[in-house]
């Protein structure tokens, strides 16, 4: 089987929210698997001096216009967040700590928080309300809840937003395939043909 | 006839100059005419804190690789120009001159001014070339190379420019239809689906 992609997301994003609902079938159509990587946008934005679309002038009425169409687009719900954007430490740390127990739960689990935020409204951020989403899908309550403030884990999501960084992570989702970086749900067409066809 | 579609892009705009090659086909296969408006991104930067996205870090490098990529993807020539951004005015003063005496020969040059910058390498922020290409597709070399200098014809770009922010453009190609605003070249599904539905 064909190396994993690399799919880079954060939990505050609305377009890794749409790619996250995406990425799995078009993953799985030409025989790979998604490897998840949660990042923090809010130290990579330290970086490259970036910041949230919706603070920015003009394009951040624009992008919650888009935000909203694009979903109407790609047929996923969404709802825009009464507190936006928020921290992703506590969903992040909770992903990232189930993925060496067990990926396709870490995986369930990603899909869920980010549907609690961008459908349902809960605030994410909140580390009881992201360990007990997480239980609902099937992880350890305390644990989950436990592992947002492990040293362990912290250290572990630092290190892997700088790996992300070394290798150009800049937004959110932001897929890596066999080298090949593609930045944004609306590149999710060019990455299936790319996938499709070995690059173009 | 229903309204033209409001085409604002900048000649400095890799996806502009993509956008600028699909939207006319786009366009008339819904009966549509297109309204080309050359704006400067570089002012409009000023109100919106924007910045040409190649000096960005990370994005910056990111960028070049799209632009090429983006260009194979849709099937349209295109050559990063040695010098990279360029001032525009001298093609926007041009369009814009045309576009009073003839709309259709306008939007040829507009163009013909792309390809000359992102396919031949040409600086056509030089106003003797950019006069040469609108001359090159049946303008009147002297009167189009006078346009770069006339006053009439740099206030009347400011206004457009200002206009332009007041409707909201931040970026290129930014497109309007019926009301509803379109960035970039990667919304043309999009706006294609707007121009098939009447809105979604």
């Amino acid at each position: 089987m064909a190396a994993p992609i690399d799919f880079y997301f954060d939990f505050s994003s609305p377009y890794g929210y749409l790619g996250a609902e995406k990425i799995e079938a078009l993953a799985a159509k030409y025989g790979r698997a998604v490897d998840w990587h949660p990042v923090l946008l809010g130290v990579i934005f330290k970086e490259t001096g970036g910041a949230p679309l919706t603070t920015l002038p003009i394009k951040g009425d624009y992008s919650k216009r888009d935000f909203q169409r694009s979903a109407r687009f790609l047929g996923v719900p969404y709802r825009a967040p009464s507190k936006f954007p928020i921290a992703s430490q506590a969903p992040a740390r909770i992903v990232l700590w189930l993925k060496h127990r067990d990926p396709a739960l870490a995986a369930r689990v990603a899909k869920a928080l980010y549907r609690a935020y961008f459908v349902d409204d809960v605030d994410i951020s909140d580390p009881d309300r992201a360990a007990a989403i997480a239980a609902k899908e099937g992880a350890d309550a305390e644990a989950a809840r436990a592992a947002v403030d492990d040293p362990a884990v912290k250290d572990e999501l630092k290190a892997d937003v700088a790996q992300a960084l070394a290798r150009g992570v800049f937004g959110s989702p932001y897929v890596i395939v066999d080298g090949e970086p593609f930045w944004g749900v609306d590149r999710f067409e060019q990455l299936e043909r790319w996938l499709a066809t070995g690059g173009f």
